[in-house]
């Protein structure tokens, strides 16, 4: 039985308590929270005890950390859960600076506690099958990876201004996802954007509409594109094109029903909400992470992997503010 | 190069001719109509000469007639051409009498020549694809079709009454279709049916929803299910179900185009109008009559094909009057 | 707070339980079954006690309960928690013999107790929608329902032999569903059916593709086809055709993605499971049954709504055997 | 009636010859070919006359000319055909060198004479269907175009060598589409680009993946992405976000005809030849030039789009090159 200490009872606590109790072999034994009622609803609705983070870390009756808090204060949480050698689950991005990333990946390695990074999109069931299936060479050599994501409404300016912007806050869930397709580092990253969707997120010194290229040492191809908003739904599509085919995960839609009139025929939209649409992505990793835990295996995505992602996130935003490509050093992700 | 003479100018006649206009190897060469400009209007257009269906049949210059007159002359037109030593392209239906089908059989046989009965939709690629597929074996052994054919809007009130009804003018192309694709004759009709779309029609002594369930000797089955009006285009749909697999086609669009906003995905209507959702068809089918004749091979669908739906039609209209399932003596299709 | 007595700990009685789990307001307070593992199993699992059916039914502890027990015994079950006042939920068939089930109607009209039948289909969340948009007047007065469903694969001959038949057995939920969505009792009933999948199944005096034609009073027409095997996963679609538009649930299938490769593009297999396919309608109809005793309103599909079935799956098996249609007496469904 | 002399007898002459054949108040009168056979056949089987370039221009019976010859031999025609005051169609690209169409523009707007490029995917139903549901704003205004294009199979290396590469031989439809879709100039280009498909293709200075972003001054978004090969047909989507929805074309499948098998549901690869793929629309191109010579219309195409579409081809080539973005002077096009 793994013993799970959640640091962090707001909304993604909450989900990871959530997918926790649907998995065997894994408990939430002990919840902390900078405030004080959400941590002790969730203790309550966990059976767990609510404590501060330093005693969480200290428990004897914590195995494993969830970390879902702010992301400022990760950094500090990685440390000490590390050097208390807990397996420490981290929410995306690990910190929105690649230096500091670079010096909790140090005491994660001295250490060498188990850590897996966030990314859950990994494990949502359409993209996990097409990586599992670009494996299997069903497509042959990869060649050109296509992702559109587009969320269902932007959110408040106010999120925009501390959220490091649409390239570190968005897209890096399409910059992880195109490193865990294309299979190669990306040695180039070339952006675009615009602010259509709203004046103030331009005003706020973002974009709400980009578009990055990346370039791998095989030359392989990556093109994304995202906006903050779509008004049929939540967005998420990719695609692979390879030697021998093509694989492509279409949106889930809120039913199967179509109805047919003088119009046309009209299928029901997108789901709309990032909870629903990943509901089986979040249950997955943490199946994950309980499951190669106790397996011995390694976890993934890695830190590593959450430092990648973030160095190309800021290459994305030095590009588009530079005008120019950017060059990745090959080692710089590691 | 197969010398044809055209019988009929109206649509139909003027389809055929357009048909024949790309077939290399064939060309019309008379035409004839009970009235005098349309006959030359479509003489003028191919170059053919106008005459009396009689000199026309009559003609050296005529190898092979389409029949495209209006049904209650085919019987006399068949006789004929027959007796001429014509090769015969006969528009479905043959005749509205069974009876007067066999007797046309008889003629046929007796002098040899040459005869196809116009169920175009055999010819419809999907659907010729469907059949061929079965053919080799994708799906296993027929055990259910499932056939759901709908117009875009019902005929006049007028046209209705002296169409036969909806079994013999609308779901004959359908009873032919399973027929086609079951490989196996039918040996039990049963038909329900009632006017939903147009009280008229039903005034007018017919239905204008119907569905039919026929079964054959070795026990498959098939659905056919008919309406005259389908608010977003002409319906037309096959589905075959077999021990290994299931076959089905879709309909046809006005575009691949798809919509998305707040309120769904939403493609195109089906295709409208019979002529262009067939267009491709009536090509093939003219093609089949053309190529076989110049190959010596065998036409199909035969005149028992069109016997055998007109059977089944009869047997429909009949199950409907009294509410009965009718048994089809396994030879009355020949 | 519902507190809710679990009569039956088999498949689906564990379903129930996981769902009652998932439900704010209701909790399982007592669980009895024939055997005492599974029974002791789920009492532990869902912190209920186990105990016999009659203690369970005579608990001041147990408002209400959920019988999933083998049909056979629904017959005493209901008697008896009738009597005791309590709420009932009953899996479907609410019993084999359309009189036992008047005779079960009577008891509950009697006490007045809160009766649901188990149709769980009409909660799963594609086909409730077509059902709301029919209501809502989406696509006008209904005209043709089409149904096709076919299990995975065929249950072993043992199971065929008590199980009452394919109409009893597995039709049953898709005559349920013609009611539900033509929205008019059937007057007439007309069967087919052949082994084709099996021939033990033939042998043990069933069928395994069957096909049925409903009629209603104001002549609306509904298709239901079965099989027991495909080989393409659970088969299960809707279709309904109405005055201004058409109405269908396609299939769920086990991803989005698709392979496009030199033979086409390939979707993901239906989802072969049915617990997997109806997990949805399984929890949503526990929630109906919870929500509106709670809010004292009525529960849906009723006790008559079950014998309404009954009756139908009754006429298609005398059908089938007869050859002829049967005619149901407008007022045997009550 | 519009008399048209046909330039060049090839593949492209002769799908043109045969759309004039279907477009009444046009007809073919002259063709000319630099070999002698292929003009000899297309003249007889369209019933014009074959004779040299030189006389065709200057030829009483031709209005219009159709550029249907080498790359290399436009500039020449264009000033010919201008010159004689004839209507001019040509095929794109109207020439390799920006700076010699500068020139043809100059005399096509000196004599004044109708010209049109033949970008024919403009035409084709599907994108002509979202250019004119943009125009209708169904979508709002546009923010991103998606625009994915691979041919079945590479060409052979030796016209890959005198092709002028990927970006003016293939890209330059999709960089034309770009332009009709986005509404407004493009104003920086950048290129990304490898030899994945055929390394000789690399070894002969080209690229046979690429991927271009486009920019317009309000800041709208293009990416494209291309491919020599695709092992599933010729693929062709198109899809532009907007304000309010997004508007999607599909690929043209062989077939509607769908199999499903335990590996799942199977339709037809796209359409593979890109005359079958682009037949409706050299169709409508055609009915285009002729109807608006006809009404006294303006042609579009135009030759301002012909230079656009070349300068962002070189604009690309010269991006892959260097390594940086392009940036387009506004008037560049003009």
């Amino acid at each position: 039985m793994l013993k799970i200490g959640l640091l962090g009872c707001g909304r993604i606590g909450q989900v990871h308590a959530r997918s926790i109790g649907q998995i065997e072999g894994a408990m939430v034994t002990a919840v902390s929270d900078a405030f004080e009622e959400p941590a002790r609803d969730l203790a309550s609705r966990t059976n767990a005890k609510a404590m501060t983070s330093d005693d969480l870390i200290a428990s004897a009756d914590v195995d494993a950390v969830v970390i879902g808090t702010p992301t400022d204060t990760h950094f500090d949480l990685i440390h000490l859960a590390a050097r208390a050698g807990k397996a420490i689950f981290c929410e995306k991005p690990v910190d929105m600076s690649a230096d500091r990333i670079r010096d909790c990946i140090k005491v994660v390695e001295e250490t060498g506690v188990p850590f897996m990074t966030g990314f859950n999109r990994r494990f949502d069931p359409n993209f996990a099958n097409i990586h599992a299936r670009i494996e299997r060479g069903e497509i042959g050599n990869v060649e050109i990876v296509t992702i559109l994501s587009r969320d269902p409404s932007p959110p408040p300016v106010s999120y925009i201004k501390t959220s490091g912007g649409i390239f570190r806050d968005m897209m890096i869930h399409d910059l992880d996802m195109a490193c865990f397709l294309l299979g190669e580092e990306p040695i180039s990253v070339y952006a675009v954007g615009s602010a259509l969707v709203d004046p103030e997120i331009g005003k706020a010194g973002d974009v709400d509409t980009a578009a990055v290229t990346l370039t791998t040492g095989s030359g392989k191809i990556c093109q994304i594109s995202n906006s903050r908003r779509a008004t049929y739904g939540y967005d998420q599509r990719i695609e692979v094109h390879g030697a021998s085919g093509m694989l492509r995960a279409e949106n889930m839609l809120e039913s199967t029903v179509e109805l047919a009139t003088a119009t046309g025929f009209r299928r029901a939209p997108a789901q709309h909400f990032f909870l629903e649409r990943y509901e089986a992505a979040y249950l997955a990793e943490m199946k994950h992470f309980v499951g190669m835990i106790a397996a011995g295996g390694t976890l993934t995505p890695s830190i590593i992997d959450g430092l990648r992602a973030q160095v190309l996130a800021d290459a994305a935003a030095l590009s588009l503010e530079t005008g120019v490509k950017i060059e990745i050093n090959a080692n710089s992700g590691s």
